[in-house]
């Protein structure tokens, strides 16, 4: 079918002025008076819509137009008037409407306001909504700014894997995967699930970090970045959890933890610049119904300097705060979302919390030179919370040897990752971003099944 | 640590001459004479080396930088010295050498040649030879090159999710997936594994495809596409399967068939031009030492008009060839690699194949008017063999029910998706591209095993 993107129209307008455009889409509403009505159509090329004027003995359809339904999908063709007085640049004054497909009334969304719970029930449709157009098209600008920044200044994408046959993270927050019969499971003498006759020959995990494979890459390009898929089982049901999840995880040779808080500073604002750029109409959307204050937010950023302290000195501040905390902060403890939140207000915008309890943070985070904290660092975004973990890593194969032992890690199947320490080893730091931490900072959405296409949760694995 | 990347060098080579410049990297190799040394240094930024030369007298450390063994890291400070006449356009004659990890005889990449096999089993070290370091490189390259093809295009980038309870597939091809404690599974009364303590309370899969919720989106936003990893439990070992890989996967409303190969051909185009735009150092490499002609084979596919053929006149070819096959053409079969091969050949290029007989094709495909054949499209290329498989899809809910019924597909789980035709369904169409596939073609390596940084193959899921 040749028909033109309602995006390029809005883009090219003038180009189009006066000529005869085709355009296909979905009817968001109809209205019409006696002999002449109007389309609301939208293809979900870009967050507008554009207004088509049907009028009866012009179109041969007259009647089946006014009638149609939400969702209907129709195909129209007409002349284009740029209409500068109105409140919308143009509309189409159609001489044909095709009807491809009309929706009766057991379409799901009608014209009326539906609560996002309601619209999670309807995953397949929702992103027909004006507040999911914005949302997933945010997503999509964002995850493609990210790609551009980092390949822009010089970095590697890997597709780390996501199957492995290695437990170092705890098994019990990874799915198992298998290929075995699950209604008659291989045992072996002993009596447990043998794992032989699996595909892989060994008990196997969705993994729920690039991590160690980043290493190894960051030790042969310099700069590499992850961007893929994440697994979590855990099994709570809040604003912030999913059990399928999209990370970024960048790695950097030759770098240590301030320089890993430079990458991460201008990364962010790098991408929050160009979701700026690329989606206005999206962002005043939600600046102006769903998150007031959005846009000066997001503009903020890009100008502020981030905070950096230490974990040490943030404890300080929120015993002096005065407040009354659900969870007491200690020197030698997490901080807890109250914290994050008070923290981020108290400096007005994002904080670098670095240099952390070593007793809180995982075996392969560098040691300070005062043996107690290790050189790690999580950015607090106001809002959002933390945005991003990361850490220098521990780069001498002795000491990294003794904290797994420290810790009861079993490097077995992560000697490979050990020996880097021994072939080549150098500085080298990196974090991992969640994706939909960002989706959520970017949108002013506050719930995460609504920044997922089709969200997984406990329980919740439809469509 | 502050230093210069190798590539940024190389772009800038005038602005940094006669300048003091630092670098650090991984030694590739160390030749000296008695009172001066070559280090040829990379730090994987890019396919080159750079050369430094290093002075008895001028660095402290002499005799330590000159045993230096492959695979060390170190950080050079030196001034930077253009050599118009030599091989390599500049050279940095050191005042620093810091030796920051050594390695000994132990390390696994000796100065020799090494077969691919062997570099398998250092899946973590092979990227830094040269082999990988261009296929590894052209693979990020490409990656971003789709992604920048599709959102320049207006393409919505949307993360099909992987955990699915959909088993319309064949569930015999996807993994199992599950929390459940597989030494002790929780029974049903009829001995069978009760998911119901399950993290989603259902048995649970890795899907193969994004295409049917790929479908939902494209029918919002029009034009989308998928770029995530898949999963096949496929128990083979060839030189084209793999467990574990990564899919591109488009879906374009108000599109048809001929739309669909117009967009495969433009897109294929332009992923190629920006490969060889970007990777022209990799490419040569690879045209020299491991694909004799890949820069020709690659230059004539931009420059090509892809063939477009019906699956019937194509198996007249094959029987009018007077070749003798393995298997013998039929009208109503599948197309066997021996009859791709010649395809290809004999007609010198890409060609899509189309109209395929319905009744080995996927219950979701547009059957034609003629009841016989469904509008499906194969794109062939020279060596590679099958790269994209597309079709434009039923979007009649009638149609589609009765196609299923005929194929036995179970459609409770797929309810959401059957009725899509009911909700403004229209023509629309799309396709699969596996990105191995591509890289295979880009980089003229036979083995998919060397196309993934990390590869997962059947009893192979080590690293």
């Amino acid at each position: 079918m040749l028909k033109t993107d309602i995006k390029e129209i809005f883009k090219n307008k003038v180009k189009y002025a006066q000529k005869e455009v085709r355009v296909a889409g979905w009817v968001r509403s109809v209205r019409n008076s006696k002999n002449f009505g109007f389309i609301d159509l939208n293809d979900g090329t870009c967050f507008e819509s554009v207004q088509v004027v049907f009028e009866e003995g012009v179109v041969s359809n007259y009647n089946a137009v006014a009638s149609l339904n939400a969702g209907s999908s129709v195909c129209v063709t007409g002349n284009l008037l740029l209409t500068p007085e109105a409140k919308q640049p143009f509309e189409i004054k159609a001489t044909k409407v095709d009807i491809l497909n009309a929706t009766d009334e057991s379409y799901p969304l009608q014209k009326k306001h539906h609560s996002v719970e309601f619209l999670r029930e309807i995953a397949h449709l929702r992103p027909r909504t004006r507040l999911f157009n914005a949302i997933f098209r945010i997503r999509s600008v964002a995850a493609y700014a990210i790609h551009r920044y980092f390949q822009d200044n010089g970095y590697l994408y890997v597709h780390t894997p996501l199957l492995t046959t290695a437990d170092c993270e705890g098994s019990d927050q990874m799915f198992k995967v298998t290929t075995l019969d699950m209604d008659n499971l291989p045992k072996t003498k002993g009596g447990k699930c043998d794992y032989s006759a699996d595909l892989f020959g060994k008990k196997t995990y969705i993994t729920g970090s690039g991590q160690l494979h980043g290493e190894a890459f960051a030790l042969a390009f310099s700069k590499i970045y992850t961007f893929g898929p994440t697994f979590r089982t855990e099994n709570s049901n809040t604003k912030t959890h999913a059990n399928e999840f999209w990370m970024i995880e960048p790695e950097i040779a030759f770098c240590d933890l301030d320089g890993l808080m430079d990458i991460e500073e201008e990364m962010l604002k790098s991408v929050v610049a160009y979701v700026l750029e690329n989606c206005p109409t999206e962002l005043a959307y939600l600046d102006s119904f769903i998150s007031p204050g959005l846009l000066q937010k997001l503009n903020n950023l890009i100008k502020s300097k981030f905070t950096r302290i230490d974990h040490k000195d943030v404890i300080t501040i929120l015993k002096n705060s005065g407040e009354k905390w659900d969870f007491e902060p200690t020197y030698d403890g997490d901080i807890a979302k109250e914290h994050e939140k008070y923290i981020t207000k108290y400096f007005g915008g994002p904080v670098f919390i670095k240099n952390w309890p070593k007793d809180i943070k995982a075996y392969y985070m560098k040691v300070n030179p005062d043996g107690k904290t290790v050189a790690a660092v999580d950015l607090e975004v106001p809002e959002a919370g933390e945005l991003m973990g990361g850490s220098q890593r521990e780069e001498d194969y002795d000491k990294l040897i003794a904290r797994c032992k420290e810790l009861n890690v079993n490097t077995d199947p992560i000697e490979w990752f050990i020996n880097l320490r021994k072939f080549g080893s150098c500085e080298h730091s990196g974090f991992g971003m969640g994706f939909e931490r960002l989706v959520i900072y970017l949108t002013g959405i506050d719930n995460i099944r609504d920044s997922i296409p089709f969200p997984r949760t406990p329980r919740n694995c439809e469509f």
